[in-house]
């Protein structure tokens, strides 16, 4: 069928590009020309602005946003007014989930139908497939049925769920899922996130512990501020970090995409010299937060593993010269620098 | 080549016949005549005693231990004095690397070696293979190579490393590999099992965040004591957690061999009902947290996950009931029971 | 001056009593009669309806409100058509800082007042003061001053500051503080609470590691599951724990009002058979976490106390059960009951 | 009584002066010679070397460590020969408390008597006194009491615990306690800093989400990468830090003497610039949490502060290189500098 895709970064080209794969027509737009110049080459219809854009869609059109969740508000303020009753608007970023219930809300009083889709799978998903999880109302998802099921990575891609009943029905099983109404597929996305950052903590301060599995043989300094280590018998290995992530991949139980792809980091670059070390968060992990409270879940592990990406870029700062502060006038310590 | 094995639990009895299908042949030995007579009917030669194990297996002898960690000890001391210079004891269990380099010591002084192997897989390996982490002597470890490469996996069980040099060589891509010197196969698997701590927890808070998306269709008392939820029409979805951790297998960024599992978990028993919530800890957590504490590296994490763990078990009762007392003292709050 | 207040419950009352200890005149009104009649009944003037309560009051009023935070909205439904231009309204109890926001800004529609004043101090304040949090304009607080003077401790309950200047300002030593504007008080008291429940818990989990310092003593269940105690000659301590608090009163660094108040809880109950375990939280604690995680403000020692509040309550169950049917799926661990 | 002092820094010298003015009398020796001679200036006896040291104390012998950890046990060595049967050595620093175990039973071997005792107070004790927990044999204790007396608070420097019995005997409302056999005084006395870890990352975590209470004021980047705050209005509060640790000191839930000290650190340097924000940690954190993970007791909190000020000073900055690489292999996302 027919998709309109504004928003041709990274994730949106190569959505267009696996649609086009699957024999699906795009039309596309995005404020940077050469975007959609680029996919013009590739077999998408290009549009020089929003107007053009829509007016090249068949009606009822479907068109799906793929742009960071600060500028959605502002397209579709541009957006709502070209449209038509019956057409449908698809956010497939990473929208705060409370804004998919208004505007789905504001678009309804339009005739518009708006459908929130969480989408996993970063760079890698033009050949594997995106991960979809999808809120709005059952008739509109359902139309657009061939667009998910063609973006998503097919039920080929994993060995069948041993305990899934014969007759159980449902996309699952394809990679992608009609979570409920509007606002449920970017809660589903929004606590993935949550999910994979304490995945990415809990591998990575592992790996942490056992590259300083030397910390025997590196003399610390020893005065009243600083505990020496009592057994440095017990702390004298030199493992090869990425060779134990190569070798979790393959039967452990902590095999994972995501230690696929640090085994991979490591493969390119042994040292990570090249990261800062200060790890960005981007709204999903501080709204998983803010839901697992107001729900009164507990929470800790997400929790820690954002607070250790807040950490990472020093935003703890005061809070530790707080600290400093207080051990100075307790003990006349002053702090090694 | 030949093998004994001791101890023919789940684990143990698997190894064997994973071995056997690779053209190994295995002696074997347990406490429990009705394991070793199961074994001999599928081709292993089955033993009455260690004295009648050892007797059976060429020298020099390569014996796996397969034990619960609190009786490998026990059992060395038995079987030390029955083994001849040059033999080789694997300990592919659960131990503490410390002991490992103490029995290593140990064993060393009677002219025998010491292999001690973390081996992941649980039940599914005698099909998926076992992601094995090895300590040793470098010979030692080599001249066993035929049992290790027959255990794990193999290379062609997940896909190459798109960045590993083509002329990279160890045997970390079959899922196996040398670690280090004794106790470093064991250090690696302990912190295997801290990140399975840390990874588990992540993927089992998000589930119940979502799962308590309805939570503004819930009654709450309002008092004193309990807070409204602000926002109820923010918390108004039932969503289908078993459907979403089968939709996160394909395509996402946490798709996990963990939430492949907890996805047949669903599909066997949607509402986990058999499960009471209590959850066990087996000592690697522990021990990857004092590693951590002692090497002055930062796991809040995984240590989160520990205690998570702990609190599970109501073992953090008397310091909720400390809490309380405060409470009461200072705001004469009566707890609810 | 003169003050009315609505809500005589435990805080309510005991700030009448106190400000007319301090020669204040007070006008009082509750839901409950009687509450009412017992405060005629040691000098303050009774109301028997909000209408008959602001008639009694001298203009420009100043009217205190001391009720649970989730009724407030709906008692300034009924008392603000009562009021006139120039009146007060003091919301003196744990309402969210955003509520002063929107309520200041509506009642200054009306030509009215509004002051958000945190109020800590328990049922303890009437003799030993009330430590006020103060949000808004200057004036209207500066007006207000003999007031909160009389309810605050006073200079003299505490130790001067040794650096703080002979010729600083300001009446925080005093123990109360305007610290800006509306919305700003609670905002204070609400970070207040958060540490409190930081604070508390550091306490209850020290005390209750020392507690069990007899683990070695204890017999543990020896399996797979389960490891054993290695050293258990270091954990062979009986040690009275009501004792430890009452020694950590004086001298020490973590001498605090929490520690004074868990010391009187031990003397009166040596177990604290009485308390469950189960530990309330009532909103302010819920608001610290969401501040931290809008502002970006690492506070894992608090969102952490929170948490362990809520598993105090089984809120994790469904967290646990899912981690137990990991366990099962992965190693055929059936979790002990 | 008598008392010899080894080790005369900051907390060693103000130990001897508390005494001598209580009606003590010193013998005092430190490697440093003027650290003697400063103290013969005030009425002690110093002493040139460990052997004079002990030829001028009567028999038996009381002799008070005060040294840093890591040099006890070489103090111990050259002074043990020097001492008879029926002297006692008092480790007032910051052992661990396994130490003391095994260090008792080998003096016991050569007749000697050993006693641990935990020192808070720092650098005000000299005037405020410090808090005692002490291991030892009872009688051996007993003996010391007039030296534990002195050194300690003193009832009248708290108010009595309301629901102590009138006739409650025992030490700790002097603010000293015999905690047990060897060990256990250094046992609470770890725990005990332990709870301080806790506390103070409570109070610094707090008092920066006020100082932060203007974060809607601060422009943030917009990008794919960072989430704008929702609710900017909501985070527009300059509120003085200072002023509110100072308000908090009186009538509060949270009045504790580190909030005396934090009071005090802002009266003097209202911004912290010279604190680096490196918090140094001194062993008895770390072993309270290999404490609280030996026994099975969930330490969040105080686990958390541990490795709060690890993260001060980057010990995670691996981990989060890690974190930061993965995030580049799946979303292509280059972290900011």
């Amino acid at each position: 069928m027919q998709l309109g895709m504004v928003g041709l970064g990274r994730m949106g080209a190569n959505l267009v590009r696996r649609l086009m794969r699957g024999g699906h027509t795009c039309v596309v737009y995005d404020v940077n020309p050469a975007a959609v110049g680029e996919l013009e080459g590739e077999g998408a219809t290009g549009a020089a602005s929003l107007a053009d854009f829509v007016a090249q869609l068949d009606g009822p059109r479907a068109i799906w946003l793929m742009l960071p969740a600060a500028i959605v508000e502002e397209t579709l303020d541009t957006l709502v007014p070209l449209l038509s009753s019956g057409d449908t608007v698809i956010d497939g970023g990473n929208s705060y989930y409370r804004d998919d219930i208004t505007r789905a809300q504001k678009l309804a009083r339009s005739g518009l139908h708006y459908v929130d889709c969480g989408t996993s799978g970063g760079v890698w998903g033009l050949d594997r497939g995106y991960c979809l999880m999808i809120g709005g109302e059952t008739d509109v998802v359902d139309r657009l049925d061939p667009i998910f099921k063609t973006i998503a990575p097919g039920i080929g891609t994993a060995e069948p769920t041993p305990s899934r009943p014969a007759d159980a029905t449902g996309t699952a099983p394809e990679g992608y899922l009609h979570c409920g109404p509007n606002g449920a597929g970017h809660f589903v996305k929004m606590v993935h996130n949550g999910v994979e950052y304490g995945m990415m903590a809990a591998i990575a301060e592992g790996l942490s512990i056992i590259k300083h599995a030397n910390a025997g043989q590196v003399d610390r300094v020893v005065d009243a501020e600083t505990t020496p280590l009592r057994d440095p018998w017990a702390y004298q290995y030199d493992i090869n970090v990425g060779e134990v992530a190569e070798v979790w991949r393959r039967g452990s139980v902590v095999g994972s995409w995501l230690v696929d792809l640090i085994a991979d980091a490591f493969a390119a670059s042994p040292d990570l010299a090249q990261f800062s070390g200060r790890v960005s968060d981007s709204g999903e992990g501080r709204w998983t937060v803010l839901a697992a409270v107001d729900e009164g879940v507990p929470a800790p592990v997400i929790t820690t593993a954002l607070y250790e990406r807040l950490q990472s870029r020093q935003l703890g700062e005061f809070t530790d010269q707080i600290c400093s502060a207080m051990r100075s006038e307790f003990g006349g310590h002053a702090e090694k620098k």
